[in-house]
């Protein structure tokens, strides 16, 4: 690679940076930016709830006239059948409006795509055409509010009659209502409601039913009550609520039975034995909604980082000695150590939910079902759902603060990004379960492949194996064993700038954190007397751990396969220092762990820092193409200060050059600059020589 | 100390640690149980803006009824002058409601406490008795939108006429403008202006002036335009405006001139020569600010930890194996450490807030300006400020997570708690430059006490002689010396449980990163053609370290001085504990730094992880002592799951007792604990014996 980093922003870069994010689904993306490009879809600032609801419900009905919604239904029914392109599609919607973003969400992924994935065809044809235009609104009804995380312990119960041949749908107790239901509060007129099947005196495990829950009045059904989940801390343009049922009788035919039927007489039949894998395979269908809500908090990361960039690049504020104007703020290091590393995070996700989506799109595209292919693309959708979601609530609130003052006054966006987007790390599955869920994949891998190993006792023979047996193929594992394989040498002799060193780190820190946990959940299953919870909860800190590590190293194999796909020079290089970046401040956050397991000496670990402060100031001047390369359009940012700031600088600016030129007294900035501001320590700390 | 940990609540406990907690201001926290234990003083949910206005004005006069308001003010004027009373109050009205916290703080404390201290007694007598009582609402219009953190650099202009010995106070650009100035966009009358000083052609630097800003019908006055900053993320009660000024004609008495006088003719007077010094001497005053900001911030925490505490101690998921029910949240030890670390900081930040209270009150009240000791109080200020501030965001937002979608609703009072406080990070100064002020401060300490030595070579004396120049005593100092000098044999062999160990490693981490950005600092000096900017600028994230690792120091050692004002053993061993895991998370958080500079080898590395997770599990029992020790009054929590979740899990309790007895199928919980939830990999991890 002799590319040359490029010397200053550049239009070109910035365009072929745009081709490569682009990526796989450009065409959605491009046609977004044209269609949702449209002042009735940016965000409004100051609604009453009852107004935001208002717009969003008309919004989503108007964005059904757009066509996007229909991106993931079957092209018999009016659909496109592009599972990619759906996913895509709410992954720019979220640029808009994050109210909107949900609300569609809710009504073509979660319920529209439950009638898909769990009904059969008597329920697409009855109801897919009005799901797609919204003109049937409904809610996926799964949630209780005593069972978020684990809902295979619903509590709602349906109970079957052969005698009368229909369902009774029953809410046994306050625990058991559904809650937070989007769609229930307001709009809502029929609901997809898991619930358990019982039937013939036995349980079944959970199922999902169409119930309709409002006639076209908008009169709550006999023996539903609806509730109003209220004011929120955002997404207020949504209408969540609670739904509770009195016995309510539900059609037989209303049972979404793709994966379990009943007869008329009650006989339970299905093609998945075992409660659970049926349970967990209809579960595995709705996937997508959690690899939209990743790709939702991508988008408002990328918008409130090019917030503060641009502003941070406009802004000044204290003088320095010999420096006509005061300092942009985007020079000062500790404010790229902000923005810079969080900006290489958002582009090193990007490529990873790149990567998801394709992955998503070929497996369950596919005519025959992979199942191990399906297993991976769930606990890849959970990991970078955890990943991204964090990474947007921190990136959001560090941008927040970024802007100052400026940062909390909703004119500027960041406020209602900040509260949209907080619930998305405890929503559609709560971060630490789902890293929870990854590490449980690891732990089973690795005991698929050595359970039978004597006393699991061949430590170092194991720990060979992990690699193998363990490490996920991502898209460019063949690029990525020829670069770890490509290393020179000792490790501490090699240079931390060389990406063969950085992909061996990553990969060598997951092999041994997760061997590590097996170590230590196999010493404390052979405690005597030892609590069976406690031999997993002792150790759970270090579990969850195993599936940081291993996220970290899917996400920078996708930056490098991102890379590998641009063909422009400059844009080329741009990216690999951000890649450099990305990897070393990471390994930075966890300095303590390879300083302790002794992959880095401490003389290291020092010139580590060193070098990250170094890449700091190389990205320093582009951090304005980086964020250009996002590609929102003007339309979509509704930010005050990003349209103001200059000016003011400008009035500044030409207000002290009048009092230079002999205004009125002393100029401000001159006088004071050498005693006063917070820089000037570096003049009373400088010897005097 | 030979006193043990209490094996399980008990109210006498509680009570006990309350006692320590109330500290010198008991009496103050007391009397604001009592009277704003009512309705009317907890928060409200869902409010538009006007609404939340209109009540927030409201309540701020009733608060003056209380008499609390007074607290501040000189005795003549009907206040009780009692500084640590003030902020007190401060602390405990920010429990009930921010809005209405920001709001009394900017009419009493900035407002109301700018007209005392920079104005002369002919302002006292004419306007104190009115600002007590809210009669006169007032604005503290020093921030602009172009100057927010340097506001040494105002562009606001207020320039003497002595033929009309009238002022002229002048908006002369857009950046100019008073911006988030509360009280301004609805209810004040008057606001204290700063601006520029210039009289006879010479600029004097800031001072303020006393501006009436509307008449009694609410009607802008002649030249003051008044805009409104619309809505925030937060603190929507608050009625946050902007001010521009077109050549208003101010008299000349308005000057608030204590510290800077114009006479008839237009000459100027200060006793304090030095502009940069007489502006800091000002702003010195107004210290107290900071105080009740950071105050305010614990006491949001404080509310936020005990919901998600108390929520954690009821809820349940997911069933584990041999158990009748789910398992408490709590239990898990990835819960606990979230909340337990957390708690503990909080703990110690009270005590540090306790000290800082206690100094203000002692340092302004004293009869002589001790400059040495209010410089002290000013960096102690800004660094807890900091501190205090930037806990709350991250525990909050925690806390929110930890309850999960709940979390989400405001009527659980975390959202409202999030979005309030978030901007305290960034206002009364921004965390990043007051960590940039903190760190100055210790740099000059240095600079004053080694500045001579030839050359600043003797590294090994100068190192020696640091800690005494500029370790800053406080309260426990003596104490600490003692726990320090116990520290028997090598660092190594000594229990990290040792509190004098703790204390030294603290102490020689503060000690050895100022000596390191000093030795940067120098050498960056010496280089050749160097940008002065870039001086300062390459290091500045080392140099903000040095304030990191001072302020940890300061809590650390005020967690000690809090204990030993602790009299009941259990309590006492209770808080031990805690400060065990304050100091030793604190370490472990930074556990890089001590194994990069050889502090830790990697075998104590480990260890230390080990001794948190120990410490978590015996702090698990007390987590609910801990956080009733707040004595929150239960008026003011406002928080619908503390009081509901108890029900729930009882009513669930009560179906699976049911089902177990013979009930409708199978019993779901236990039908699929084996296989399905996410606790079971340790069933399948264990090996089959």
């Amino acid at each position: 690679m002799t590319s040359t980093l490029p010397s200053q922003p550049d239009p070109a870069v910035t365009a072929a940076l745009t081709d490569v994010l682009d990526g796989r689904w450009a065409e959605v993306r491009r046609g977004a930016r044209e269609q949702l490009a449209d002042p009735r879809f940016a965000p409004v600032y100051g609604e009453t709830i009852p107004e935001a609801r208002a717009r969003v419900s008309r919004l989503t009905t108007e964005l059904a006239a757009t066509g996007a919604t229909g991106l993931g239904f079957p092209v018999a029914y009016g659909g496109t059948d592009d599972q990619g392109g759906s996913v895509t599609s709410i992954e720019m919607i979220a640029f808009c409006d994050l109210s909107l973003m949900v609300k569609g969400g809710v009504q073509w992924g979660l319920f529209g795509g439950a009638v898909v994935a769990l009904g059969s065809q008597r329920h697409h044809e009855k109801y897919l055409a009005d799901i797609i235009t919204n003109a049937l609104p409904g809610c996926f009804a799964m949630t209780e509010t005593g069972h978020g995380s684990d809902v295979q312990q619903l509590r709602t119960t349906c109970t079957y009659d052969p005698v009368t041949e229909t369902f009774d749908l029953h809410t046994p107790h306050d625990a058991a209502r559904k809650d937070y239901i989007g769609n229930a509060a307001q709009d809502g007129r029929m609901a997809v409601v898991f619930a358990q099947l019982i039937t013939q005196g036995q349980r079944h495990g959970v199922h999902a039913w169409l119930v309709p829950i409002r006639d076209e009045d908008g009169t709550p059904c006999p023996g539903v009550t609806i509730g109003d989940d209220g004011p929120k801390a955002g997404l207020n343009g949504v209408d969540n609520g609670r739904l509770s049922f009195d016995h309510v009788t539900v059609p037989r035919d209303m049972l979404l039975d793709h994966y379990g039927q009943v007869a008329a007489d009650g006989t339970y039949t299905s093609s998945i034995e075992n409660e659970t894998r049926r349970f967990f395979s209809m579960l595995g269908t709705l996937v997508r909604g959690r690899v939209s809500v990743g790709g939702a908090a991508g988008s408002a990361t990328k918008l409130a980082l090019e917030i503060a960039v641009r502003y941070g690049d406009t802004r000044r504020q204290f003088a320095a000695p010999g420096e006509e104007r005061e300092i942009v703020v985007n020079d000062y290091l500790v404010h790229q150590r902000k923005l810079l590393p969080a900006l290489a995070t958002t582009y090193a996700l990007h490529f990873a939910q790149g990567e998801l989506v394709s992955t998503l799109h070929d497996v369950q595209g596919a005519s025959e079902l992979d199942e191990k292919a399906q297993r991976e693309l769930e606990s890849r959708a959970a990991g970078l759902k955890v990943a991204q979601t964090w990474h947007a609530t921190r990136t959001i609130q560090m941008a927040r603060e970024a802007c100052g003052g400026q940062g909390y006054l909703s004119e500027n966006r960041l406020a209602s990004l900040k509260a949209d987007t907080d619930v998305f790390t405890t929503f559609e599955g709560d971060n630490t379960v789902l890293l929870q869920l990854v590490a449980k994949g690891l732990l089973t891998g690795y005991r698929d492949a050595f359970g039978s190993l004597d006393g699991w006792g061949k430590a170092a023979f194991v720990a060979e194996q992990v690699r193998e047996a363990v490490l996920e193929r991502t898209a460019a594992r063949g690029l990525v064993q020829r670069l770890v394989d490509a290393v020179p040498g000792r490790d501490e002799d090699v240079s931390m700038l060389d990406r063969g060193w950085q992909l061996a780190a990553f990969e060598d820190r997951e092999r041994h954190v997760l061997d590590g946990a097996i170590r230590r959940l196999r010493k404390g299953a052979s405690t005597p007397g030892i609590r069976q919870f406690d031999i997993f909860n002792n150790v759970q800190d270090h579990v969850l751990r195993t599936a940081e590590t291993h996220i970290d190293r899917i996400v920078l194999e996708a930056f490098v396969a991102g890379i590998e796909r641009c063909t422009d020079p400059r844009a080329r290089a741009l990216l690999e220092k951000l890649c450099d970046l990305y990897a070393l401040s990471t390994i930075e956050a966890d300095k303590a762990w390879f300083l302790e397991h002794g992959r880095l000496t401490p003389a290291r670990g020092k010139a580590l820092s060193a070098t990250v402060n170094q890449l700091l100031r190389e990205l320093r001047p582009h951090m304005r193409t980086l964020v250009d390369a996002f590609a929102i359009p003007d339309e979509w940012k509704a930010c005050a200060i990003i349209e103001e700031e200059h000016d003011r600088q400008e009035a500044m600016a030409a207000e002290d050059a009048r009092i230079r030129a002999g205004g009125y007294g002393t100029p401000a900035v001159a006088a004071s600059v050498a005693t006063t501001d917070a820089t000037a320590t570096e003049l009373e700390m400088a010897p005097a020589q």
